[in-house]
């Protein structure tokens, strides 16, 4: 059992690097912390490394000026390397990793498995349920630290708790952390309310594109370049756009349609349930899942448009 | 402690009304919901009666077919009427309710004991909460369709566990529906899903009007009668925008102008942290609280505009 592995190798060594993905999100920097300030309170020597810095929104969660972002681990002299929530071993983008003990944790069911320990618990619903495992198993005391960090975690992983992946498990867990500390407002407060200016502006503009068919069930939104130089937003600015569309009731599906440059056209689309815009994409050269596709298209918008709407159609009769 | 006396009259009795407030929101339907199917599984006869239409949002809870509308109770013979989430006798708007021995279940602050038994909790994050309470304490079994409507309440009444009132035994109750059969996406879709058309299409006008004072601090929104006119949506739908400059991260303090007619002015304002805007709202005769306030103002618009940033600038400072 590689828990109580981790455990024991936990107490038996001194000297840990701590990293994750590039380009890292919640559940990514949460787990870090949480387990970074855990050693720490254990008297190890923790280093945490990123190839990325960390978006603004995550700024005032505890410990974070700990992070050191690098494309290299700073030596080797560690006894071991905690890899959290990655896939493989190319995730963290750092040079010098492999040759580094690897102590591999992750929920996700695509884990290669890469590290020396792995645990790979697929029913966990963030990294974060996992780490506040380990410390408990490790005998480590979750603080009031410690406990924001992995609440953060659960919390962006889960969508709040109304991700499919939400179990009593997860919610038992938060419940947990509460008790020790974790503030369920801070984590709302930092994560929903770190929205830019520019990002608000242009969720405006797009939103008066919106339009339907006769039926209801299929809905679009367009964005030009020109909405992008007068709100100033950028292209991250645009995540998230095609689910307000998404959020009307009758809609079943819609399409994000971004003029690139030239006559080009990105097309997202965004389903519910069973209505699979997979096979869509697919025909168009893209990719994705059932709920979640886009591709690429060319020509002018209105004939672009009308392309996409006749894929459309037949999925919603 | 009245828990218990509550269970032991519910085991002693065999007849009753459950009703809550006109208007009812998550809360009150799957607390009334909850309680009612626990009850009638337990053999009892139930009625659950309310002043208003359930919202459309809600009409997937379990048993919801079950709620009849009216404006007075339906016969005199119930050995007691629960009353959920109610500060007073008034609010189910129902006649004849105070010829009943009630049971007033609430969390509020301001409830003032109107019943025979008076329950209140406001450490309670919500009704829901305290109904899986009496639930277990009167022996009734817990299944999937009374832990679908009590974890619906609970979601919606803690803004899907954000707001401050979410405490660890709120989450710990939340896991035990989940244990008991609810589904957390269920109550996300239900809620995050039911928008109309019409609303993000008039979200998307307001978002247009989207401004913001030098400091970035104060952000406004402007609502004419004109984009009620071309959207299609009605008074309900304007709830909520003012949320969305409020999410903007150097946003302290949020004014939403809504143009009535004949140069009349609602204005809504929205702050964060310790940014009171209760005071401005008394200076022009209106009320509300410290992070959220309204009142009138007649004139043009240029001028209400500037005579409301007047008053909010030293706020911000």
């Amino acid at each position: 059992m590689s828990l109580t592995e981790i455990a024991r190798f936990i107490s038996q060594h001194d000297c840990f690097l701590v990293t994750s993905h590039a380009r890292p999100d919640g559940d990514a920097l949460g787990s870090e912390l949480g387990l970074a300030l855990g050693l720490h309170s254990a008297g190890k020597k923790v280093d945490v490394v990123n190839h990325d810095p960390h978006p603004s929104t995550y700024s005032e969660l505890p410990g974070i000026e700990r992070i050191l972002i690098s494309d290299r681990v700073p030596h080797l002299e560690y006894d071991a390397a905690f890899v959290l929530e990655c896939g493989d071993m190319g995730r963290p983008e750092l040079r010098g990793l492999e040759k580094l003990r690897v102590i591999n944790i992750d929920h996700h069911i695509t884990n290669q498995n890469f590290g020396e320990f792995n645990w790979n618990d697929t029913s966990a619903a963030a990294a974060g349920e996992m780490i506040y495992r380990l410390l408990r198993q490790a005998g480590i005391p979750v603080d009031a630290r410690i406990a924001t960090n992995l609440y953060v975690a659960l919390f962006t992983d889960t969508g709040s708790f109304q991700y499919r992946g939400t179990t009593a498990q997860t919610l038992e867990t938060a419940a947990d952390l509460v008790r020790a500390g974790a503030d369920p407002s801070f984590a709302a407060r930092i994560i929903y309310n770190s929205n830019p200016y520019e990002k608000i502006r242009l969720l405006g503009m797009v939103l008066t594109t919106l339009r339907r068919d006769p039926s209801g069930r299929i809905a679009w939104i367009r964005l030009t370049q020109e909405m992008l130089r007068e709100s100033g937003a950028n292209k991250a600015d645009t995540e998230g756009l095609v689910n307000y569309p998404l959020s009307i009731q009758e809609v079943q599906v819609v399409a994000f349609i971004r003029e690139g440059g030239e006559g080009s056209f990105r097309v997202s689309l965004r389903s519910k349930g069973d209505v699979d815009v997979a096979a869509v994409a697919h025909r168009f050269g893209g990719g994705g899942h059932v709920n979640a596709s886009g591709f690429e298209l060319n020509g002018l918008y209105d004939e672009v448009l009308e392309t996409v709407l006749q894929q459309l159609r037949p999925l919603v009769i």
